[in-house]
């Protein structure tokens, strides 16, 4: 007896979403952007368009929640066995991602179909996730640290309203600038 | 002879701009944002629907348009003599403004239908424009002042961040906090 192929938790909710997810981006591969229509996907994933329409609402939406899920971290943050190295490494590795020209485009396409905001939402709570473990590890260690919401506001914050609102190149030299400024001058005595 | 109606700099151009878009506001109040079509708007405006559509693109870029332009200050800040009361006070005004439901809707408009990223760049622009104004105030004043790039990263951006991409509640605690961090903590020394 073979095994069972693996479904993710959720059932048949989570195969629509799936094979919908990945109908769109393998037409997005072949065919490129501006071909995907939401019978097109429909056909590729085995669904009707109506449950597209009934689940997504339209295909900006479904853009929208397919860039969410490819900004979804995949590991956790490296451990350098250092606050200030984990911060400045994962600070890093964050706006690479977000500032490469894919980044740049999920995150224009989250923000694009997202009438209630849960899509944003879910993109800063993935970056919230990260710090939070980076924040617990150096908990453990001993070492002081700033509070999670500190990190999102001076060093989260600023990378993400200058990757949307700001025109520009944003490099290593600036995230690493956020975590010193953060770490030396916002830290809570002690 | 009666004086000749104000018109903007940029002629038949700005012309067009200006009624296109007072026709955008006044539908919309009129009949709601769901009925809005670029035909409707041009007839309104008094123009073709290819003249919007040359111009403009489509519906959503024109929204987006339309709702930078809302975004605009329409008066430099407040000048209450010191950097600080000063910068609160903008800062407050600027969350007050941007967390109102019609704020949260023009940032939203603005960012949908802004394939360029100029329209975003258009809305950091005013912000920095208003800290521009502050900070030369301070420098007159002889007080000592952070960068504007601080400013706008540790007090701006925050407070955009959590608009555009965190859910729950913003206050005026919550401005002065920021610019509390930024002046005790970030300034440089001196």
């Amino acid at each position: 007896m073979s095994p069972r192929p693996m479904t993710r938790p959720g059932g048949r909710s989570a195969r629509v979403q799936e094979s919908v997810h990945a109908a769109v981006r393998a037409l997005e591969a072949e065919q490129g952007r501006e071909a995907l229509t939401v019978p097109l996907v429909a056909a590729r994933a085995g669904v009707t368009p109506s449950t597209i329409y009934r689940r997504w609402g339209d295909l900006q939406e479904l853009l929208s929640d397919v860039a969410v899920e490819r900004l979804r971290p995949e590991t956790e943050p490296a451990d350098h066995g250092a606050l200030r190295t984990d911060l400045e490494a994962w600070a890093e590795h964050f706006l690479e991602e977000m500032s490469s020209p894919p980044g740049r485009a999920y995150i224009r396409d989250a923000l694009a179909g997202d009438p209630d905001g849960s899509h944003a939402g879910q993109c800063s709570a993935y970056a919230a996730e990260q710090v939070g473990i980076i924040l617990a590890r150096a908990a453990d260690r001993g070492e002081p640290a700033p509070d999670a919401e500190v990190v999102m506001d001076h060093i989260v914050a600023p990378m993400m309203y200058r990757l949307v609102f700001r025109p520009g190149p944003l490099d290593a030299t600036y995230a690493r600038g956020l975590v010193e400024a953060t770490l030396s001058s916002l830290m809570p005595p002690g």
